[in-house]
């Protein structure tokens, strides 16, 4: 009998929001605290069973932020509460950094990260002074000169590629072409944020990307240029990545709803 | 002589921003770390001078954030830098939690502290879920019932009045007369900012007004009772002090620029 079966096993779906720069990414490592560590230690508590076990939609990586990660976990009933106040018990036992925008019993089968449909990253690049309440999650780029080139170049990842020359870990055996359904700047005061959305996205493609179109930015490579760096389809044609802490995972999609996602309006990570 | 007729002495003035998160307030103390001691610490190394001492505009308390802080120092040149490179010199030194927006030489005689005309402060209240990005600066109060009346309760402390019920420390030897220039909430999507322009305040006088206002929020008060509690001028007649962590100081004016101050739309604090 495999767990899934046993009587009164359901399948939880969470939405979760956190801030990634004291942690070491999502998934449980030796070396250091993870978020995927401190949401299972609690859902243990709550669920009075050592045995839950977090599936996350995606591996966000060290210092990476999330306002719409998803993640699932099978577990029969707390002895302690009730569905329904599942959200409100885990907040209460979450730290600051972790909040829980949404808990439910899920369809049988439902796994957060095997049946993502798309998902939507967003970029956060500060053009001004440093500041203390942004620079936790913003990369501060105080030399853009040209950010409508940055909107042109982003248009040339929109479409189906092989992403090869936007990803670190190179792996001949697996398929590197992805859908990138829109790429697309919101401004807000000195804050570009850079959304992307896809269907699937390579290990540290996001921030490649951002790299590189960084540098468009700086006025350093032509909005064309990214399609060529696309075309060659090697590592050695892209530029430095962009750092961990201007990338949010904005939103996991388990159905075609992103159709109809509006690309929010900066500050998102208010909402 | 004087320190400040020496040769070659100026008076320099500075607008800075900080998250108080880390800190124990503006001033120097025994049992903690201060914004004025870390600012006098990274002075003192570009000035190489030991003597330097920042003049705060206010002493802010343990937890509040600025984001145009005023402060004064008077100093021989810098062995080290030209004036115009202050600004770069110290933020290249300053921790992320602290930086400066404006650094430049002040007219003889000015002094952050006794040449204010006026300052801008406003609370943050997150009405919302709670949110690891706006957790640090922002009190969360999930249960407000009617933000319509804490804009009309609001308005009861504009004008000159005796804040006496506003005020944790009672000198009866000292004047608690001040006058509030505007009061006014600006919303954005689950905040509520409340901003407070006046020519003074007492110690803890904004915490002690949003307390109250809050309480109209939650459908505990009515609008007017703030009218009432200002009459009383006894801090028996007041309510629960708001938490540090949702000021801010935002403003600080040396002439009468307050009175075509636009009341930024928040989010202010990325600006």
């Amino acid at each position: 009998m495999k767990t899934e079966d046993l009587p009164g096993i359901r399948t939880f779906r969470l939405e979760l929001s956190f801030d990634g720069t004291d942690y070491h990414g999502w998934q449980r490592q030796a070396n250091g605290i993870t978020v995927q560590e401190v949401l299972e230690e609690k859902l243990r508590h709550l669920f009075n069973n050592d045995s839950i076990r977090v599936q996350g939609s995606s591996r966000t990586d060290s210092g990476v932020h999330a306002l719409g990660m998803a993640a699932s976990f099978q577990a029969p009933p707390s002895p302690y509460i009730p569905d329904w106040k599942l959200k409100k018990a885990l907040n209460r036992l979450l730290p600051p950094s972790i909040k829980i925008r949404e808990a439910a019993v899920a369809e049988d089968g439902f796994n957060a990260r095997f049946s993502a449909h798309s998902k939507a990253y967003v970029y956060v690049i500060n053009t001004g002074d440093l500041n203390p309440f942004t620079c936790r999650w913003s990369w501060n780029v105080s030399d853009i000169v040209n950010p409508d080139g940055m909107a042109e170049a982003l248009k040339y990842v929109e479409g189906t590629h092989d992403f090869s020359t936007f990803t670190v870990e190179l792996d001949p055996s697996k398929d590197h072409v992805r859908t990138i359904y829109r790429a697309e700047i919101r401004r807000f005061g000195p804050l570009l944020c850079l959304h992307i959305m896809g269907d699937g996205f390579l290990y540290k493609m996001v921030r490649s990307i951002v790299g590189a179109v960084a540098e468009v930015g700086r006025g350093n490579l032509s909005p064309d240029a990214i399609s060529r760096m696309l075309e060659a389809k090697r590592r050695s044609a892209a530029k430095d990545t962009a750092p961990a802490l201007g990338l949010f995972l904005l939103k996991v999609f388990y159905d075609d709803s992103w159709k109809c996602h509006e690309l929010s309006a900066p500050p998102f990570w208010m909402m």
